[in-house]
């Protein structure tokens, strides 16, 4: 057994979106699940259920590694594609700590929580790429600036592969 | 001395807006934090400088009550218009505790930071009102919706006493 | 109306204890509450049963003035002793702002929950009494120091008048 | 690459102690973090020095996985023997993250920060050890309970292979 974390991957990726989702968005995100794992990204997210579950059954397709940060005190709470469960019992706090794990934050489609997710991203100065082709704040979002503290704005993208992409030129 | 708060004030309004503003938002915040003081409401706000300073001193203009929940661990750091101080030095999850300690939420102008605020008043189901006459995030967000969950929107008003005028009719 | 609380008041107490009491505990706590309120000192707890209430019924019996930091999002949960509501729905990091919401805290009895409290009241460097006539955590700690960063040590009084006694030395 | 943790590991261990240490409770923690991954346990621990550094590296030597929840913003500011950091900016409110991460909690000598932490273990039902052969809290603390809410105690244990055997035990 050989666990070198920090030359296998190449960084975290905070997955964020809703937890309740449609068939597409849930395909979508499986398959960005898969190909994050593929091109050795460690995934966190809230590790519950929609877009959570979706990117971590994907990840574990590739066998990825997955931290799911929940806000319960039990472990066994997390969706079953969770490798590492960060215990977070802070109601929204929680999304704070799933942000700041990242080196960089892919929003997919997603609610009120979401868009919360996405302002701690932008304040905390981590990179955002936001899928544009789905409903919710990832689209309404993209390429946008959240305010001017920042140079650079909240990349959108079309496809997973796109999004990928992106991230790849980020931590090349 | 007889403190009997309840009888005294009408409910708690969490005044949410940027840390760094210009004369006319201090101005405005200003009247409004002394109409919510004339109008029995208490305020509680995040407790540093800006939106949260000029509404705390327009308060006491009228003798009203303040409240501040300060993201650091010494009540020094409140600004001085603040009469309850409440250290939650826990960086941006502080804003949970403004947004919660509130029965409505009242924004003015603000970047990210205080459109996280907005989406957990949204989340947690309290009224929000938005200064729409102002650049920021209460204008760009008025009379909209951050998802279906609720069947109201945040509610756009124009002016300090349009603001009072929303909230008095919510809490009479 | 004229709520001038700084001048009315000498300063805040963290009043901290178990949930569940016995009758010795809550006549003791409860004429804490009323010594603490006529003594012109504000209490800060938890917000909810045994010690946090009965401390907030004994002020309110002499008119001072409560706030209770709950670990809930709604403030319907708070006892109904308490003045000023603060919800803080990080389940046991809600403790954090008790002891920070105070320039001293008193411990009445207590288990494992009041214990890290006294730790945090410890570690924040607020001075610290300790009731050392009922069991429970308060008469274990009493007159002891937690670890070597302070001079001071924690104060075991033996009675409410003890604990006012204690304070107004600290706070004259 | 094959990233299988759950098979891989039987638990999570979170280890606790100060952050200032001597020469022979560095290497008692070093030699528990070697037998730590030697026999398949996760480190979780507060990510920074003195007890969170030694336990990092001694995991580290045998290959082991170690995560580190930190109290600042930026994950830099982990210790270069954390394999997974997850920064939780909440102050004194991150010890509940460490303390919830692990499946048991071990304590190593330590102050009041450690004391807090062996308070929520406690609270949160995880199985507690303390080394008992060396000054602070883990020592005064071996083999008592801290209040009636459990059944067991706070299992004593004298070096660190005994501590392993009884982790040994609780995991088979």
């Amino acid at each position: 057994m050989n666990v070198d974390i920090k030359s296998k991957f190449k960084g975290v990726i905070s997955v964020i979106g809703a937890s309740e989702i449609d068939k597409k968005i849930e395909e979508l995100t499986f398959e960005i699940g898969r190909l994050l794992a593929k091109n050795r990204f460690i995934i966190a997210c809230g590790g519950l259920s929609g877009v959570m579950e979706a990117v971590c059954r994907g990840a574990k397709e590739e066998n990825g590694l997955t931290i799911g940060i929940i806000p319960h005190t039990k472990k066994i709470m997390a969706n079953k594609y969770v490798d590492i469960v960060i215990p977070c019992p802070f109601s929204q706090a929680r999304n704070i700590v799933v942000v700041l794990s990242g080196d960089a934050c892919l929003a997919i489609s997603g609610k009120a929580g979401t868009l919360s997710e996405i302002c701690f991203a932008w304040i905390y100065q981590k990179p955002i790429i936001a899928l544009s082709s789905v409903k919710g704040w990832s689209s309404k979002i993209a390429n946008q600036k959240l305010d001017n503290r920042r140079e650079d704005i909240i990349y959108g993208v079309e496809t997973p592969q796109d999004a990928i992409d992106k991230l790849n030129e980020l931590f090349e």
